[in-house]
């Protein structure tokens, strides 16, 4: 079975993924650029099912075999490219969002290539990204009895890369795939995160996108 | 009880909101650049509840009292001009989406000033936008059987216009309304109507959002 590591693991959201993903039976190395943190983070996790949570430095969770990026997206590029040559040929799984607070909403920001997703495959040319995990509230992703069943909208230009993320979301407990397209959509996914974060600020929620309809 | 104009209202998505406003008590009346063409689709649609659909042209449903936009997005901006001195003081709703068809999926265009809404209200500089009913699938809102049960996301700069909209969307079957928050979330909004079209065209669904973990 692959081993997964994320990049920028140690915040609310690398911890849930990392969960849900061990929960699946990977085993999952937490980067960070303090390995120590990342393994008190890692050790404080409790998983459930037969994966594994390590913690390390970005580097080491750059050699697993698929890599997430979910650091904050104004160090995302700066990290990718700091483990550049361990990414090339691998699927590259990006979760960021580029928002910023206004007031008591969340809005997005348009980086120049439309998307972080376009700026993180720009910087990484020899790998391949899809995006994944933008809409799911942290809270609900690290408490695994918190009943989360969402959906997880996924897109990349790569057909194999992104059936490839979507069997590994339909095996974590609590989430579904759908994958939507291209990097087209990137804008569109990201974005979106603003209003979903905006919408549980204002009505002190944990909600998250179902795509009522679908069938899984 | 108010009444409601649509501007290009003879279209699916026009019909949809129509009956979903007439099955909520409202009149309505359907607007078009062809006043005998809205009158034949009002004349074809059977509305439930104790609201009407007449069809006029597009300067009648201007006189409205809220008056709803639900043109193309390429004739949004020279449909609401030419009705703008009716729409001064007024509600104005748009459900409109700038978007383009590449190959098999539809990708988000943004516009200048970053969303239809805003296009739309730097044309109206006196009259109040209001985003509404952007992701909900056509077919399932012209039939009043399909069991429809979808989250409406409303923004808004001005939080009583944003109110009004929403309560008017409570009352329309299968609809609940949620406050997003400014038009600084118009553009994700709208860009993520390209989503939702690309997921039910790639799955052959009529998905559509819901914000699971809300209480309505």
């Amino acid at each position: 079975m692959s081993t997964i590591g994320i990049l920028g693991g140690t915040g609310p959201a690398g911890q849930g993924v990392a969960l849900r993903l061990a929960g699946a039976g990977y085993d999952v190395v937490l980067g960070s650029r303090d390995a120590q943190r990342a393994g008190s983070v890692a050790a404080g996790l409790s998983t459930r099912g037969t994966g594994s949570i390590g913690g390390a430095d970005n580097v080491t969770a750059a050699t697993c075999d698929v890599v997430v990026v979910a650091t904050p997206w104004d160090s995302a590029i700066a990290t990718v490219v700091a483990v550049r040559d361990h990414l090339e040929g691998k699927v590259v799984v990006s979760m960021v969002n580029a928002l910023v607070r206004e007031g008591r909403e969340l809005v997005p920001l348009y980086p120049p290539r439309g998307s972080m997703a376009a700026q993180i495959q720009h910087a990484l040319p020899n790998s391949t990204v899809v995006g994944a995990f933008h809409h799911l509230p942290a809270s609900e992703m690290v408490d695994l009895d918190s009943g989360l069943d969402a959906d997880v909208v996924i897109f990349s230009d790569d057909a194999a890369a992104r059936d490839s993320v979507a069997e590994m979301v339909e095996a974590m407990p609590g989430l579904h795939a759908v994958i939507a397209g291209t990097m087209s959509l990137a804008s569109a996914v990201e974005a979106f995160t603003a209003v979903c974060i905006s919408i549980n600020i204002r009505h002190k929620a944990h909600s998250y996108v179902k795509l009522a309809g679908l069938s899984h």
